[in-house]
């Protein structure tokens, strides 16, 4: 059924999830820019592709798990690009987060090639990816959706449609960020209050999440925030402040104020300003903590 | 063991907690200024009392769940108060959502008269309460906590202690409130901002509460504001905007900058001054909408 | 020494710009995309463009004062362009409010083409225009800057120059929009709890502007939001909504977190998704009314 | 007319308003808590008194200027307070700036006492006051307003009245600061962005205070914040956060929702937590810059 597979963009999220994918039984050509992070794929029996075209030659399905919008459209619409190595009929899975409009400006292209755009960003972490626990959210044209649907659900604990429109699924994925960097925020001005009206600070995320937020993704980011401990890096503050700021375009082009969004977006910025790249982005919340006078 | 338990306050919340301390084998006496509402626990076996000193007269523990700051300072404090009429060595579970002032002012008022307060706010809706699915958290005297802690047991299905300062347990109580807020603001921004993309506001809401956010605080206030109908009333948006403003004003005591938590508090303002009082507090997810041009 | 000067558009800012350099004595050649703007300066002297081409041909200096970064692309860059129509050595003196990547984008091509931008928007609304009391803020290559001071000064009440980078004006006429927006803010926050707290709205602004903010831009917005009667109209939200965005857009470039700004650009997005399009931007103070409960 | 004038509260403020009604050749009995402030007022022929009771005792008129609502309170109703030692008929004139409901508080006290309460809080820096330029507003019983027309006039360059109510007069000075919040806010925002793009800082500062913005409130605190020298002090930090502080709780009590108060507030929160007492209040301004990446 799915003669050939490529699988393209080998950082801490896209290594997991091909690796899933063979797991699954799936034959797969990787790429990597920097070759090496392919090599550990090689053991579970991945081929080698040593250029873009060369992974894309002759696919039938070939992901992406790229860095952002323009290393996306970069490499699918640049010169020696995937766009023109596929074969008519071809999917291209899009995993990466961006924004609708490059979502939607990859389909256009797509649908002039003769072939079509998915685009499956997911939902989760590194370790939920290793683990094969991320959610996959799917949009695009049907036909395709069915054809890649098998691929999809290897790479997690399960998919959720959002219909044709592949920018809906990127919508969806940026509202998700979101959503997670509310609950950073709240919990950094929660425990900071707590902790200096005299409780523990751990003790009382410990509460917290073992009543009515016990739930992963409060205990995980929860733990970084309580213990001021950002380590492990999921990812790190100027990935997801530029997901915030593709958030912000999209809600100033539908026109919905989001003073959440906004504020979460300038913690980012402020935290990217501060320069502290080797932490997870929850570490926006020591601002919190600055803002209250604690610097340790 | 327990000689003499009283239970004053029996609106949405206390009834059904005074419920299941009568469920439990605990003998009650109840109280209520409406006293029509102390009627359904007569059928439980609660006896009544027709004032506050009754109440209170003899007794060993004495309950109290009323609506604000006011409310029971003037009920403890006040002529004909409950402090006068307890006997030495009684312990006072305050459960009432205040500030750690009034709470901290209580008790040294107990500590004075021979008597102590445990403060045990209480997390959930009435619906939890009436379903035993509440979580207590307590803080007060150790011995006293001790004393209290199977009838605080009968009311959820778990106590959570926070040492001796009672005031630290009416802090906590502010904090998961401002949580619950901060849930609401973020699930109406991202379903607004979805809605208007062109996803489907409902389908993006069991989305998101089937995979990441699949627990019951995001399900049930998701629920309120993916449906855009309030109801039924968990607690009306006067009250729970009394509650933010004590947050805000111990964030300002704690010189804690809180954003977040003033926006909560003054969307909980625009939604008091538009004058919607039978709605649960979540319908503050409506200026959302309306920011956004929505009016329906 | 001005052989030819052509201006191009004719809105409600443009207009009296140029008949301000008419009157001046300089000759123009005007041009507007409706050309029925363009005739009232016929009657001052000036003569009619019927083409963007034909207002460029032969113009040793060329005015735009256009909507947004859109527009100004096109008729400067499109086909049938400005650029194409100007001679050697020409000075394309831009007045719109446009970002400054907009700026320095035309200034390249300007540089390509053997011509020169010059970014000098204006500081004031289409009354001060009409008055010759605008600010222009100059910013491009010295000599370029040099050559059309004359006409500049001619424009409005003084000049204020910020050196060679075209972009530097952009910026800064973009903070001076934010800053008139930060008064607008302040001023209907302020007047609408004065009003709320029983003083009398319009006196409480007649008390401000006539002792600590007895300056025109309290008293002209001021009076507005006063009054509540957002007539007649300096700018419409949408187009203001466009600089703050492009603001916001600088300030994430640069990053600097800038929550007033935010505040802002999100008022105007709610009084452009309320559909109110034939108000000055001022009207936006309304929104704090609303919060507030008044809807009158 | 005037037998006997008393003033109570020689700090920053209280003393130059002292200096210029002795001036103005009022005679007058001064009062300090620290008396070594009153010296330099004996050279002018002031009066000393050595208590509270000595300053009020047999005064027709008395001024106050004192740190907060709780010294003002202290001082005019607590034991051994001036209350008590006023003759009937006698006019206090508060020129604090308090919360309206303290200025309420002290009103029902003076009409029960048959005294009257004259709410008269200033607008200016202590410089202004010193120069006699500081700005008057008044309110309370339209004849002892009449009454103490005379001194108010000598304090400064004029007095604005707000009717009977004396707490009319302490929310325009709330608001007042408020407004002055919004100035420094704005400033500080937009001249780190346009530094951080590219402009000079000063040079944009004096571009924007000669022209749009030619007024002494910009100038004054433009300069600080451009220079990022917060001397001298005006008013420290938490002085103006109380003061916020009680703006943010009237719009709590007459629910209108104000964002950017509680932005000011939170500025001057983060600023009083960091611990720098000896600076202008607008140093809250470096908040705007460190979140930027500058820590200079």
């Amino acid at each position: 059924m799915f003669q050939r597979i490529a699988f393209l963009g080998l950082g801490s999220m896209g290594a997991p999830m091909a690796a899933n994918l063979l797991k699954a039984g799936f034959p797969l050509t990787v790429y990597n820019r920097t070759a090496a992070k392919a090599e550990p794929l090689r053991a579970l029996g991945a081929t080698m592709a040593a250029t873009v075209t060369e992974a894309g030659a002759g696919a039938n399905v070939v992901f992406t798990m790229l860095t952002d919008d323009a290393a996306l459209l970069e490499l699918t619409l640049g010169p020696g690009g995937l766009l023109s190595a596929l074969p008519t009929g071809a999917v291209h899975v899009s995993c990466s987060t961006v924004g609708p409009g490059t979502t939607r400006q990859l389909a256009a292209a797509h649908a002039a090639h003769g072939s079509a755009l998915v685009a499956a960003p997911v939902f989760g972490k590194p370790d939920a990816a290793a683990a094969g626990r991320l959610w996959v959210g799917a949009a695009g044209p049907a036909e395709a959706r069915q054809t890649v649907m098998p691929l999809l659900e290897a790479l997690g604990q399960g998919v959720r449609e959002f219909g044709d429109d592949p920018g809906h699924a990127s919508v969806a994925k940026l509202c998700g960020n979101f959503l997670l960097g509310a609950v950073i925020e709240s919990l950094a001005e929660a425990l900071t209050l707590a902790e200096k009206a005299g409780l523990d600070r751990v003790g009382f995320y410990e509460m917290l999440t073992s009543t009515i937020f016990d739930t992963p993704v409060y205990k995980s980011y929860g733990r970084l925030i309580a213990t001021q401990h950002y380590q492990p890096v999921g990812a790190p503050p100027a990935i997801i402040r530029k997901d915030m700021n593709l958030l912000v375009q999209e809600a100033y082009a539908q026109a919905v104020p989001m003073p959440l969004a906004n504020l979460i977006r300038d913690r980012l910025t402020a935290t990217v300003a501060l320069g502290e790249p080797d932490v997870d982005w929850a570490s926006f919340a020591k601002r919190v903590s600055e803002d209250a006078g604690d610097f340790q």
